[in-house]
């Protein structure tokens, strides 16, 4: 498999992450965001959207849309689900990732480290204001079990934890929010975790 | 089968539709957003995360984000691909869909609706641009084929639908996108479709 794939981009982590724990062997190729190499006729013609992770798998077919590449890698394994119910839990937090969650905690993030926080000023705290209320919503779900669905490792968590374990970077203070920090350190306490720093 | 609703939101009509096109039986609360309904304590101990859809099943246990909805209802039905690929591949616009394509199609729709164009007035253009992103985007794998997975009627074509038939209310001009426009109709001739505006 060839992942295309932001060094630091979480949503690329994901994938790299999964890669991984599974022992599937992968190639890595690293595209630059802010030079616009997601944007070429070449990337485009293998992902139409224009963004990172893209995988590649053995036959041609790529796949897009980290959450998705998750699941197409974990069905199988113990990181689905084996029930309807918990693969469609796993899924109301994977989109609960996509839509409240990671416009906000890495968006800010990116601003932070792209060094646009200046130019984009006006729109700062509405992001951290629903930044804060994606990390409220974990906060109150993982008060009251270990992992995001089934009391197991799944891909919910790993989706998550991407962008939550280095929300810091983007200006968010998780010491209001405990069971959140408790859940990051079981995350990296998994078998064969490795971090976002990781080089392959 | 219990479904919180907001009347007008796409995204609550991604769940009514397949509902009814399954001949699922079920009981329709219409909570009123604007008037935060979906916000008190009693909504909160429903879904955690206030959004509606929220699909509460017959064991009482209560399932949010519309396309994880969707994918609980489709798994053994003819709307899901039977292969890991093809579930996938409807993940993956799916989570297109909630990433790049609502907030800027429903978003423009949503503050139109409510008033608030002019106080947004600022965002608006980023929003416009983006969402002609995801149209084009569409019109470019709709001119190859004529559903979104598997050349069938699948949870991604009407993940999609359910904003993009309604575009022109967010001020979106479908002329350039006719391969959509083709799709929308294609979709529209589904057996049991019914119309955003139907009333159980």
């Amino acid at each position: 498999m060839r992942l295309y794939d932001y060094f630091e981009s979480g949503n690329s982590y994901k994938v790299r992450l999964m890669l991984h724990q599974q022992a599937i062997p992968f190639e890595c190729i690293a595209l630059d965001i802010l030079k616009g190499e997601t944007r070429t006729p070449e990337f485009l013609a293998i992902n139409p959207n224009g963004r990172v992770p893209a995988l590649v798998l053995d036959d041609g077919t790529c796949l897009a849309e980290s959450n998705a590449i998750l699941f197409y890698l974990a069905e199988g394994t113990e990181c689905l689900p084996d029930t309807r119910l918990g693969r469609a839990r796993v899924l109301q937090w994977m989109f609960f990732e996509q839509y409240s969650h990671e416009p906000y905690v890495a968006v800010l993030r990116f601003w932070a480290f792209a060094g646009m926080l200046a130019d984009k000023a006006a729109q700062v705290p509405e992001k951290r204001e629903r930044g804060e209320a994606a990390l409220a919503v974990m906060e109150q779900h993982l008060a009251r079990t270990d992992f995001f669905v089934d009391r197991r490792y799944s891909i919910a968590d790993i989706a998550l934890f991407a962008y939550t374990h280095v929300a810091g970077e983007g200006g968010f203070d998780l010491a209001p929010y405990p069971s959140v920090q408790a859940w990051i350190e079981r995350v990296q306490s998994q078998p064969r975790f490795i971090p976002i720093d990781y080089t392959f």
